[in-house]
């Protein structure tokens, strides 16, 4: 692989070619009066400088050098490997933070396999941690990789390792968690951990990316970092999604867990915050808290793990001239609950109000949420939505579809009955429903700054 | 009732004062050397000027008269009612452009019962006529109601009532037709008639309203009059939808009828138009175009009515976790169609294949949209979507779900075979799809003036 094709710039490219390096060359670095002996390896272009160099340790760890003027680089054909530095001494700083990077896979966990020019979904935690060596600025990473798994097919069960594997980071006394995870369902999954992780001490920082590290637009390294300084740095104990928050390269938003949303298919700042505003403004460096009240961080804090989930709930959206029999199925499957994505204020069709009225005799509990995506559900102004509270349809109110789902499997995996079960459903825990009628204007937020 | 709650003010309120007239009232105005006996009704407090003035005439028909200096008011005791023009006579206007309203029912169709206090959703496009007289100065206005029904309840079947409906107040020679119709699933209607009425010559211009017209705030008259502009004042020749822009009075969007969703339960600039910009800016007098490129009204041009629409199809929307049988119940249910709203670029869980698989086997077209709402699927970037493209699902680009369905509802009305439904499907019909790859970032419109 020519070094054009290597990632590399400025100072660092400057070095290798005046040694007539390239990528796969064993090499020898001397810096500030220390030796690295170990593998080139490429870089990713973007969230590349100009001054660090990537090496493969005989220990298969990668570590990110930043080279000076005064350092050296040479050639080592065919000569014995030399590590003069365990890798652990090497990537502690006194006086930083610590953060658990867990990677779950997805467009972040992505890298340009550069042998093949195919896109690897399997880039392990270490590996996202050595494309980006800017982090060792911010923080000492425990990296691990606890599934690679693109986020279309994440299931409830994997919410629940998810949650086990973040409790154990929290137990070990880190600073905050970091998830790296499939942009698809990214919003399903930070809703679960907000509700299977109670009682956080730090925060938990899910982030992704649209497009994956080898396209000159992604936007993985700049999230990377603001997420491990978000997760480091913010006063908050709370469940957050971290994204871009325009298409440039500004700044970042960090939404709470249970309010996020996808709402572009590609765009860089896909993710939006609905019926509320963003919690964070972040650039690399700098957190800027918006809009409290946040949970702040308490390292004393015990967290609570609450990580089961009831995987028998369907969501059914409603559309003209849907029959009652795509309700009547769930109750013949032995569902347990029912989430209709209704129109406008909760309503569905009245030819759905028998079939529903047959469910929820069966037991099961089916909950009102709005296709809308913005606003409140309110079943008391029209016919149509008193109907269906009169046949025990719960009025989810300003709680996102999404949300709503992934909480009723909570409550239902949580609950002694169904009448616990709706208390919780509409008891707020995680920010996630705010029983109040006002509300500010947050379509006006979508989109802007 | 008093004439505190009437809704009069300014100079017909002093006028009726001055003269001790209550709603109910049998009164004589005399205006301009003619004179018109009726009955005293109240009016809507929005939309509500201080200079008309509504009487119901013996014939049953309201009517508003506007006001002067010099015009006079009696009160007549139980005294002979005196009609002194016909209502037709009064109603045509010379030089004005004539305009069908058609009722279908929603809120925009409601009003406060003043005797009961109750919302009375049966209010016949006369009667909405009539309580913004202001119409009068616009347009000739032929009002018929065609359905009264909450439009949670409009089925397919409805549709095609609709665009026959609006066909034959076409075929009559009018320069624009309004249907009132309630928010719900407007959005699903106005795609319908985009399919529906092929060839158009005159704008055909879909308005409701999210506030009744008994609450202050509420939209239904600007709305209407706004609609009334549009559909006879606009070089046009689409359905489009008429609502509020923004969250005041101060403007209105005109949307493409393939390309609006309601995105908020209760504001009323809930409906936006998504992957495209709106088509028109409009208040009450001035239609002001924003986005070619636009069919362009031509009188000559002959409607094609193509109203039929297979109700056999069915919109499931992807979570984690979903269940092969929700795809698999649809095949032994007899569907035609099934429309996935899946995750990010066009994703479902590997899980889900299977039954996809098979319910194409079993002849059903399957197509994909994303739930994000805005951007484009693009099933080619990661396995999972090509996956699903071997299998035989149809891409369906930037439609919105919405759109999808009842344009593969029509097309199974409209193909003689399985090839030619594809086919069409993928083809612009009603500028409700766009093959290009690059777009501008209509997420930032989202609220936006």
């Amino acid at each position: 692989m020519s070094l054009d094709d290597s990632g590399y710039s400025g100072l660092v490219l400057e070095k290798l070619s005046l040694s007539k390096i390239q990528v796969g060359d064993t090499i020898s670095i001397t810096k500030d009066g220390e030796e690295f002996t170990g593998v080139l390896m490429p870089r990713s272009q973007v969230g590349s400088d100009a001054v660090h160099i990537i090496i493969k340790l005989d220990s298969g760890y990668n570590i990110g050098l930043r080279l000076n003027q005064e350092s050296t680089i040479h050639r080592i054909k065919g000569g014995a490997r030399k590590r003069t530095t365990k890798v652990e001494e090497f990537m502690e700083k006194k006086n930083l933070p610590r953060v658990s990077i867990l990677s779950t896979g997805g467009t972040i966990a992505s890298k340009v396999d550069y042998r093949t020019g195919a896109v690897n979904p399997a880039l392990s935690a270490q590996d996202l941690y050595d494309t980006v060596p800017e982090l060792r600025n911010y923080a000492n990473v425990h990296a691990k990789v606890i599934m690679s798994v693109l986020s279309e097919n994440i299931l409830p069960a994997d919410w629940t390792k998810i949650a086990h594997s973040v409790a154990s980071e929290i137990k070990t006394g880190t600073d905050g968690v970091v998830i790296a995870h499939g942009t698809d369902t990214l919003g399903f999954t930070s809703a679960a951990l907000s509700f299977a992780l109670q009682n956080l001490p730090v925060p938990v920082v899910l982030v992704g990316s649209q497009r994956s590290s080898d396209r000159p637009s992604s936007d993985a390294a700049m999230n990377l970092i603001g997420a491990v300084n978000l997760a480091t740095k913010a006063d908050a104990a709370e469940v957050m999604v971290l994204m871009h928050a325009e298409t440039g390269d500004s700044f970042l938003h960090a939404h709470r867990g249970t309010r996020v949303r996808k709402l572009h298919t590609s765009r860089r700042d896909a993710f939006q915050s609905v019926n509320e505003y963003p919690l964070f403004k972040i650039n690399e460096v700098d957190v800027q808290e918006l809009y409290p009240p946040i949970q702040r961080r308490n390292p004393e804090r015990k967290i609570k793990l609450k990580p089961k989930f009831e995987e028998k709930v369907a969501l059914v959206k409603t559309f003209p001239g849907i029959e009652g029999i795509l309700v009547e199925n769930l109750i013949d499957s032995e569902y347990r609950g029912i989430v209709i994505e209704g129109t406008g204020l909760g309503h569905t069709p009245d030819s759905l109000q028998q079939s529903i009225k047959k469910a929820i005799d069966a037991g099961i509990i089916v909950i009102m949420t709005s296709q809308c995506i913005f606003g409140r559900t309110d079943m008391n102004v029209y016919r149509s939505g008193v109907e269906l509270l009169d046949i025990g349809v719960v009025s989810c109110e300003d709680m996102l579809p999404e949300t709503a789902l992934v909480k009723l499997m909570w409550v239902l995996a949580n609950s002694k009955d169904s009448a616990t079960a709706k208390d919780l459903l509409l008891t707020p825990l995680a920010g996630e429903i705010d029983m109040r009628s006002e509300e500010p204007d947050y379509i006006k937020g979508l989109g802007e700054s």
